[in-house]
């Protein structure tokens, strides 16, 4: 059975599930938590990072974005790159935008700072690294808004990977309430469109120990 | 004429300088530096992030890993990311490894305090994090040392962007003569062949003002 090493809110995690739920593949999750991670897993992964897979016939692919590309090559049916090298390329700027700088400057200062931190026992959240991720969401939401006015999806007319690299991140924000939705609409339409795909279910269904999480997390009319 | 907008010692930019050397690909370089970036160029990049390409027919191409998989899509000859979805997730992993790992542990610490610190005009070196970066490159050599010691090439049989990706690292290293090649004879014999690549003589003619390289950088018997 194909199986996923994983953190459970982990955004680059989630950006594998939401791929193979996309593509309908079947697999089992193991938790595989960085802080805790042992010498099996370093056989797997030597960098020792989640997200890592084995696929069916043994096949270990490491790195979420060397998984997603993997996925797509070997299960291509639904393509979530698009089909021409431009239309490809922006989809993989996107996927970038979202996996660097949205995780740099939005993942790491919120839900590094007040969950991550937490789980780990690394600390109480430094509140100047918070007040700076609630300034930066502001920013990525207007970019989100300012695609999803000119297209149907984030890189063009199809869902691909640049909406589920998006997703995957804010999901994680959205977990402890943190996305200002109200002030972005287009952003706010955008995600609840993408919030309500069946593979979007089993990230919705995530709880952590202490830790439970906003209200609306779970709604898809939120 | 294809134009790349890109920094001269940024491993990013120097990644993609490679790729279009390996395909024998015509450009003209725009120097974009980070600390002085303008609309225009945002523009053309809204991350405001080198490198950046402008291809024929104007398609514009964003992120050095968006930029690498369009080059190999679009001109597959040589090809660069081995032709299994196995071996293509491998060379991708190690691209990973190098891009985000090496650059995180060794290249911020050592280049970023000692190089881009000073062209941005943004403070002295931080020497615990020097210290940091001396300590940590051993891990990457020693890595390097074990996959040629198994491989012709860091991903496999052949040249691919798992190469690329890591020389460009250590070129960027090796121009403050940083990198310890002495203890690392299998990474030494692996960047002494890939260094002497057409594709590398023109990251060998690069100079900083007032940043002069190390004796050895562009000798090809260091």
């Amino acid at each position: 059975m194909r199986c996923l090493y994983h953190m459970p809110l982990s955004p680059a995690s989630r950006k594998v599930r939401l791929v193979l739920g996309e593509k309908r593949l079947a697999y089992e999750l193991r938790v595989e938590n960085a802080w805790e991670s042992g010498d099996s897993f370093l056989a797997i992964n030597p960098s020792g990072e989640t997200p890592a897979l084995v696929d069916e016939e043994g096949v270990v692919v490491c790195d979420d974005v060397a998984i997603c590309e993997y996925l797509d090559e070997r299960y291509p049916d639904p393509p979530l790159l698009g089909s021409t090298p431009a239309e490809r390329a922006e989809a993989r700027r996107l996927v970038a935008w979202f996996d660097r700088l949205f995780f740099g400057e939005v993942t790491q200062n919120l839900a590094g700072e007040k969950i991550f931190k937490r789980l780990a026992g690394t600390g109480a959240p430094d509140s100047a690294r918070v007040r700076l991720g609630i300034t930066s969401i502001r920013r990525h939401l207007d970019y989100i808004d300012y695609l999803v006015d000119r297209r149907n999806w984030l890189a063009g007319d199809s869902l691909s990977m640049a909406d589920i690299a998006a997703a995957a991140q804010l999901s994680t924000i959205d977990y402890a309430g943190d996305v200002p939705w109200e002030p972005h609409p287009g952003a706010h339409d955008w995600y609840a469109r993408i919030k309500s795909r069946p593979s979007f279910r089993p990230l919705l269904q995530d709880r952590l120990a202490g830790l439970p999480p906003a209200k609306h997390y779970a709604d898809l009319d939120f």
